[in-house]
């Protein structure tokens, strides 16, 4: 097992990750203030770890919320049904919640422990290869609104999280290329050496082999850790984290919440971003290629969906959350291993790219 | 004009108390990080004073939000147009929300604030006496769930409060004693002389008398900074702010929220407490009967609605927010001008006085 910390004072949590996580009460029970636990989980994911967590967890007064599956349930009538079941059992201030599966999971049951009674306690157990190396990490909770993604939430940090590489054995290999998209992205931006590792490793990745993917889950904590404690609320260089993601949430929102997986979605971004970055000059053609190689090597896209058209780019990406005062920030490679978020490049350089989207 | 600060490190905020305050964009604009600016407000407050503050906020681009009046509407779907409108207006995430109006108006804009884009700034304009007392200082923010109310929400801090009390001259005789109710509760929890200075110009105050209301608010805002200073987020010392709320919020909850105003069940429920101490042996009952006599003095109730018997009490107090594992705390005085939280009291003078509530 491996073990990591997210250091930000008072709110400093542990990062716990190995095999079998799932059946150790010892690494639940420190984070657990009372009796009262409310594990928030989805129709995937119960009918395989549901009842072994509840068996983890038998002396513990459990209520369970099994909730629809994906991406187009991250809203407020699925956040009710938290909050529905929590006062029908009525659990009080010393409550805790546990996330039991993906992202939409995890960012849910956070914004949901983020609200009841003005706040609770919570913990991460994330199943999916994409939420173990991301949105478990870092404390980003909320849902959708119909006109944007995670437009309405909370920074709001977790106890603990649990990383049980074994729950990785039952994810589609879809969800697995999706994972790997954040990993590389972790490489691109702050870890050259890393990029190189993924490189060499990245078939083994595929195939889930243990010591690897344990490894790669482990730096790409260790390194969203740095920057969260760096910027919690993402004031600054926490925005380097959503490289390709201004694209890949217009890539979203255009096919329909769901369609794209969010990993996929964030591979046609990052490509995106790596080709404006060497259409400015930053990086040069071999290390764009590189980059759009290594991404397709996951599994991944590295095209926009076809007939999406700049304009719908254009339109999309005006209500993503780092434009300031109408102006579009990006997320951009200064070089490999080095990413800057910047409203300072040339317009036309984008404007030129977006051009040719989609066609 | 008096000015205080509520102290809390980097969140810290004046509270402005004066009269014609709602002209001073100097006040203002030192809180207001961008160009945009989102005022809610209410269909009762928007006809009297929202053309005023728009005009005071010439320079900026304002987007006006008119929500229905009451605690009713203090919900999700309401709170569901502030976001409508922010991301229909394209606000970033450095909009300022500004709350002009009640209690219900300052929750639910602060909790906005707390949520959209994972958190915005926002500012308090309270103009009823009851939030310029209490709701608008200290963090608290939130709406009602069906089953409890302030039950969703976040401690979230503004960045101002700016209390005109020019704006009391248009509210009913029915509200300014709903307000007197939490400044009474000052005085009952912590403050023995304020609690004379107020037997002795009640008849004045009710009549709005300026300096004396002036004096009241400041004297209110400190008591209530102070407390709010030594425990944000309510782990102890803040829950004593909630004198005779326990029995208050189960007589709102039991009449149907917006049919009592919060200040008299207030009332009524502090009336409750100070019988409820006096049953302990903890006041005399010349002591409970000063209070009881203040209270009615501001023309509050002090005796629970007819027909709302001990078990409605018994059934609507298990979910309030100071339940605690299953266990009642209550706030009670030990003597006047000190109150304690505890659940370490006679559980058969709690049952002995609801045995003849209601009837």
């Amino acid at each position: 097992m491996q073990q990591l910390t997210v250091n930000l004072d008072d709110r400093s949590y542990p990062i716990h990750i190995g095999s079998g996580l799932l059946g150790q009460v010892e690494l639940l029970a420190p984070h657990i203030a009372g009796r009262q636990v409310c594990i928030v989980t989805d129709d995937t994911v119960a009918p395989l770890y549901l009842q072994r967590l509840c068996q983890t967890l038998a002396d513990y007064a459990v209520v369970p919320v099994v909730l629809p599956t994906g991406e187009a349930f991250k809203n407020w009538s699925t956040l009710q049904q938290i909050f529905d079941a929590l006062l029908a059992a009525r659990h009080d201030r010393r409550t805790t919640l546990i996330a039991l599966g993906g992202g939409v999971i995890g960012d849910m049951t956070g914004f949901a422990a983020a609200c009841y009674q003005r706040g609770v306690d919570f913990i991460q157990i994330p199943t999916t290869l994409l939420s173990q190396v991301d949105s478990s990490v870092g404390g980003k909770t909320g849902i959708n609104h119909p006109a944007g993604k995670n437009m309405i939430g909370a920074f709001y940090q977790p106890k603990a999280v649990l990383i049980d590489t074994d729950s990785l054995r039952t994810l589609p290999a879809r969800e697995v290329s999706a994972g790997l998209a954040e990993i590389i992205k972790y490489g691109l931006i702050r870890d050259r050496q890393f990029l190189d590792w993924l490189e060499q490793h990245m078939p083994a990745l595929r195939e889930l082999e243990p010591a690897l993917i344990t490894e790669a889950i482990a730096r790409s904590c260790a390194i969203k850790a740095e920057v969260v404690a760096a910027d919690e609320r993402e004031g600054g260089v926490r925005a380097i984290l959503n490289l390709g993601h201004t694209f890949g949430h217009a890539i979203e929102a255009h096919q329909g919440y769901g369609n794209w997986l969010h990993g996929e979605a964030v591979g046609a971004g990052m490509a995106m971003a790596l080709e404006l970055s060497q259409r400015l000059g930053w990086l040069s053609e071999a290390e764009q290629q590189r980059g759009v190689t290594l991404i397709a090597a996951a599994g991944l896209p590295v095209t926009p969906p076809r007939g999406m058209l700049g304009e719908d780019f254009k339109r999309l990406m005006a209500v993503d959350k780092k434009v300031l005062d109408g102006q579009l920030r990006l997320v951009l490679l200064k070089q490999m291993g080095e990413a800057v978020v910047t409203a300072d490049f040339d317009g036309q350089a984008l404007h030129s790219m977006l051009a040719v989207a989609g066609r």
